[in-house]
């Protein structure tokens, strides 16, 4: 492949706008995006979103729906499917996430800190249980999960930010302000684990525990059922839960 | 976002290019890929996959781990987990693909036609069962796997270029000439399922059928036991797992 000197020159501006392309669809609806909505989405003129769109539905990064509209291509699936925080992670901890779900009989959720949210890599849904916020592949705020408590202390920095405010606040329970916010990850570092009631939605407690490999959290596992639930049975089963995928992690050299 | 005259230039090389980095990934070794390697798959000199390499990674598309070695990153993951093609078929059709494993106690896999190959979507596998050569977003050829068989009868311009040949042989059994592989796509069209021993590993036997929304097939369920399986009890319940599976997607809109 041969290099041009307006290769040099571009390379920046265009994988950054490929980025905005790709990110356009995490908020898109089911039946993906019209050419015009792309554009619009990134904030592109109308003929370099076609430019961008057609170049990547070439790679089949993209892929086009019978009514023409675009959405993420089966190759995008296949190659994040390769990243060793998402699908290679949940791959060694399903197996403990089924017993936890079959031992417990409530929600199940498999956790990885990315800025200051947390992102779902993997979710075992109860029926009859609380309905969840989350999907698979989805995000939630670190500081209104017990997920994301459990995970900053490994982050002073995402801390630090988070506690210069402001916080957005999900219910009358969500934390408020840098203190709570110091003392509640305080304490799930000293006990290890952390337990939030009505923290996100008001009808469910969430419990979480950090997946401590060589010392550095990885993940962190959680339970989530409704606000009555007593989680004081539920605990050491989410402890062993969190420690016996670290020791497949570790096993695996999966980070 | 201003558009310079080099990037209208350059656009199209450089989206190559970030297909081909990413698409190195995909036959790499757990622990990533270092800068060397990564030039040496893509086939780019060193300066120019260090910049692509730098950018993508300040778009969280590649992670670094400690070492220094390049990783598909999160956000790729996350990016991937909205194709409907890969999680949304995959979300709707999993209780469906569990009532199976639970009935059969089988290797239970659910696949899409994309080229000459069969991607597996998901795969769960049975304990004590079969080993299967396929992993979620892995590919298997379509002439091989019955997956790929059921499937071919809506892609006539695949089946063509297949049957113009050569066709790679994996074991004794596996299709071999255009004969062969036309009279076998016509049976299964027409039998609603498709079995084949041995075609890809020597000691296992695969039933498959496809999953058809709208008059058209979406993707395909196959059952994975060995060779010795008698599968005729299998059948009916993969063909009306197959249905279930159509129902699902037709009344979630999901193609």
């Amino acid at each position: 492949m041969s290099v041009s000197p307006a290769d040099e020159v571009a390379g920046p501006g265009v994988v950054a706008r490929v980025s905005a392309v790709l990110g356009a669809f995490s908020t898109a609806p089911a039946e993906g995006l019209t050419l015009t909505q792309l554009a619009e989405r990134c904030r592109l003129p109308l003929t370099t979103a076609h430019r961008l769109a057609g170049q990547l539905e070439r790679e089949r990064v993209l892929e086009r729906s019978p009514d023409g509209r675009y959405r993420i291509g089966l190759k995008l699936w296949e190659l994040g499917m390769l990243a060793p925080r998402g699908h290679g992670l949940r791959e060694v901890a399903l197996p403990y996430l089924e017993d936890l779900y079959e031992v417990t009989h409530e929600n199940v959720q498999l956790l990885v800190l990315d800025g200051a949210e947390v992102v779902v890599v993997e979710r075992l849904r109860a029926r009859n249980a609380v309905q969840l916020r989350s999907r698979p592949g989805g995000r939630l705020p670190a500081h209104a999960t017990s997920g994301g408590i459990v995970l900053l202390p490994s982050a002073p920095e995402v801390l630090d930010a988070l506690a210069a405010g402001p916080l957005e606040r999900f219910t009358a329970a969500t934390i408020g302000d840098a203190e709570q916010l110091r003392a509640t990850v305080a304490l799930a570092r000293r006990q290890g684990w952390c337990e939030l009631r009505g923290h996100l939605t008001p009808g469910s407690v969430s419990i979480a525990a950090p997946v401590v490999v060589h010392g550095r959290p990885a993940a962190a596992v959680s339970v989530v059922g409704e606000i009555g639930t007593d989680s004081s049975p539920l605990i050491p089963a989410l402890l062993t839960t969190a420690r016996a995928i670290a020791r497949a992690l570790a096993a695996a050299r999966t980070p």
